[in-house]
């Protein structure tokens, strides 16, 4: 698996912008209907993508920013790649409450990890995303929860994801967002997680999607600490840029963990 | 099929509030992490839907606004239910600007849908909706183009989606979204669409996607109309309310059309 460094999307993070959430406002302006005119000379004609195209894969390029106060420690995230199959990526991020109960956060998300990259291959897993939840859950031993997403790629370019929590994914292409999970979450800032506790939840409430990737597109994979701080517009620039884009100086501090995928042909 | 007044849904369009867009930026806010502590008394052990559960089906309720100005014409929406299989539905959207053109932007978007409806059952589309895309275009004469997304539910629980431009689809389960469909588009408000010119797009440009239907599940579907006046906040509130909601003194005016479906036991 070809890793590439991904340091624009670590550093792509921006101050809040005083319009704030222009980006989805602006869909919501006032004003009558405008559309284009069709037929539109201005927009070429699509080079719309194979439906039985060559055999897709995944390189990778991961990046992991730990909490300012949790850099000795290396944080509460967790993730791995894996190049069986079309290729597997996850992540984990450990839930930093049981920090209170003098709990390392880490030791759960990092063993839910390490379990499941031993059980990709696994028969009963038979390739499932959500089953490798459920099997990875059981493997684990550690005190604490996280949230988790788990996605691997069929080499006829069906990306299978389960996730529990507010980890994402996303899919771009062609400079737009075309695929996007959406966070589980109990109340604001308190997502589903994976437990020790039976309070917790399991792979029974992942929620569990599929998309059709093509050849170029782009996934971009990470804990809520990305996703929080980095509106969909920006990663989309990211992705598009390769200039170290701009040093955050605002948002939320928390752990971030970005994993960039590139669906290319095996 | 169950019809159900769905007035709830299109009633509640608000006026753009102050905040703007406070939906997405709440997540983007500065400060240190915060998440519950664990174990969570407060947050009641989860109750798993069913991994090989009854099957489901569909059943809707639709509504239609067209753009004040088209109301004696109808709008240029149109849409198509069945209670195949599990249940498909499917909206098209004609893009206004050929009115310029003396071209009845109606006329294109009615007849897909017509041709898509009649081709359901079609042994070549097996149940797939690319390729009920794929035909029902081939099969449409008219001039003309529009957005378009097909749902086809599978009884296992699986909700099979395609979509070319910005129509949209929303999964809602205890009172979040776990689904969203994402827009494509050239460029602000000039969305992919299907056309009888070559400069279109087609089949091959849709976006494929699935998901994990469970008991309970409301879906969401419509033109862009509707998304572009609500907020997935208020959508979920519109369809945890029975009240009337509160009547649009904002928002951007267009053909809005609005289906949405519960997934049950068949």
């Amino acid at each position: 698996m070809a890793a590439t460094a991904v340091s624009q999307y670590y550093l792509s993070f921006h101050s809040i912008p005083e319009d704030g959430g222009t980006w989805r406002r602006r869909r919501r302006r006032t004003g009558s209907s405008v559309c284009c005119t069709p037929p539109v000379p201005s927009i070429p004609s699509s080079s719309p993508p194979p439906v039985v195209g060559p055999e897709l894969s995944l390189s990778f390029g991961a990046h992991v920013i730990p909490h300012p106060k949790k850099v000795e420690k290396g944080g509460e995230d967790a993730f791995f790649i894996s190049s069986y199959n079309g290729g597997v990526v996850a992540v984990a991020d450990g839930v930093s409450g049981w920090a209170e109960q003098n709990v390392n956060p880490a030791l759960f998300s990092r063993e839910l990890m390490s379990k499941a990259s031993s059980l990709v291959e696994d028969e009963e897993v038979s390739y499932n995303p959500r089953t490798l939840i459920q099997k990875a859950h059981a493997a684990t031993s550690s005190v604490g929860s996280a949230t988790v997403i788990i996605a691997m790629l069929e080499k006829n370019g069906t990306l299978k994801i389960a996730s529990v929590g507010d980890c994402g994914l996303r899919v771009i292409r062609k400079g737009q967002v075309v695929f996007s999970t959406s966070p589980e979450e109990h109340y604001f800032d308190c997502p589903y997680q994976l437990s020790s506790e039976a309070v917790g939840q399991t792979y029974l409430d992942a929620t569990v999607s599929s998309v059709e990737l093509v050849k170029g597109d782009t996934l971009v994979i990470g804990s809520d600490g990305l996703f929080d701080n980095v509106f969909d517009h920006e990663i989309v620039s990211a992705v598009g840029t390769t200039s170290d884009g701009v040093t955050n100086t605002g948002g939320k501090l928390d752990d971030i963990t970005v994993i960039v995928g590139h669906a290319e042909s095996s």
